[in-house]
């Protein structure tokens, strides 16, 4: 019963490069628009309200809100920071849904192809689920199921993310295998008895990464990149 | 925004032959364990208890209950009247999850791969998430998502189940397209503002079929099989 059957990914970060992503659009909206904002400024402070934003419905200060909306909230008072005034609803809600348009590390597709021969593989992420469905359609991503946040109605690292998506699946935790690029989502993946890999993405964050750079932890598996996890899983 | 950007399937009957799957395994049965039983008797007497143990969830009767759990109480009422008696509990299990290993139509799959180019392609089935999932993996089924019964609590035709699968994905209803080979799936439906349709499917219920051997009403779409459908949806 101990077997892995399925493998939980972790996706902005572990399967989708977010930061370069965001940037590229915005150099995109740079030129088309005549602006001359920095995107990686932008982006870097876009992702800093993340976790604040979702400590808020964490700790029930506000009830159960998607992540599209969280993303739209934060983007609404960069917007003012940054100077980006006199947008039109189209075009502000084109440049939330940007993360519905996240580019995969260049391993990810294939190596979850390799994957997929073997195992169920998920996301367990905190993205809601129009959020990847779209990402999938545009980036190629082979997904058996999403699972996560959303359908659980709990961020990670709340317990019940990675509990309820395991018992969705049909399987105990033990059963499943979280992979992420962040060792603080395996250790809590860990804590409720699932498996582990680490997939370590130095580049995550830009060029002064200094977090996540290592596996810290005694992981179930340590691999470079997903085509190397699918070797080291008989894939 | 009317345009349709997510198709729903339901999937026993529309998208795979439940009714020869099951009698497909209980012949092996028969053959292994040395038994003599009908099993298009059996499957039939098992399907119809399908809609009446879902009634009593629909009803509040009993809370939410997963469709796997469902199959399995009414397994257990059908191995006693047929004299199956005797079954260690393995055994028990894995012939409930016969549910979990049915076999696609023959145009199913290349169907589904040409319109999984177009269009979003989810289920939106009364099946557990877990049955639905590993149907898909036992029969190549190319699912964007998994959506119906378990992740919105409420089984078809309630309204929640379509409303739900809509909302999940980010969708208004009338940008989703209910397709099912039975006419009261599709008439609940589009009464919710979905699009619909009606893939004739005239073998499901075996050769004395006498229900959904047609369209009934003036669906969005009316095609002889997933290829068909593919072509008149422009995949």
């Amino acid at each position: 019963m101990s077997e892995i059957r399925a493998l939980l990914f972790d996706v902005f970060g572990t399967v989708v490069d977010w930061r370069s992503s965001v940037i590229a659009e915005g150099q995109q909206l740079n030129q088309h628009k005549e602006l001359n904002i920095d995107w990686a400024e932008f982006v870097d402070a876009w992702r800093g309200l993340y976790q604040p934003s979702m400590d808020a419905v964490r700790t029930g200060k506000r009830p159960w809100t998607i992540l599209d909306n969280l993303h739209r909230e934060s983007l609404d008072q960069l917007m003012v920071k940054f100077g980006l005034v006199n947008w039109s609803e189209e075009e502000t809600d084109h440049l939330n849904r940007v993360w519905h348009r996240l580019r995969p590390w260049p391993d990810a597709v294939a190596g979850l192809e390799r994957l997929k021969t073997g195992f169920i593989i998920s996301t367990c992420s905190n993205g809601n689920v129009a959020l990847i469905v779209n990402m999938a359609k545009y980036s190629g991503l082979p997904w058996d199921m999403i699972l996560g946040a959303e359908v659980t109605r709990h961020y990670k690292p709340q317990p019940q993310a990675y509990l309820e998506s395991a018992r969705l699946l049909g399987l105990a935790p033990e059963q499943c295998c979280m992979v992420a690029a962040h060792n603080s989502d395996l250790v809590a993946a860990a804590s409720h008895g699932l498996k582990t890999a680490f997939v370590a993405r130095p580049g995550e964050y830009g060029p002064s990464q200094t977090q996540d750079l290592a596996a810290e932890h005694d992981y179930t598996y340590v691999a470079e990149n997903f085509l190397k996890l699918a070797s080291a899983m008989g894939c």
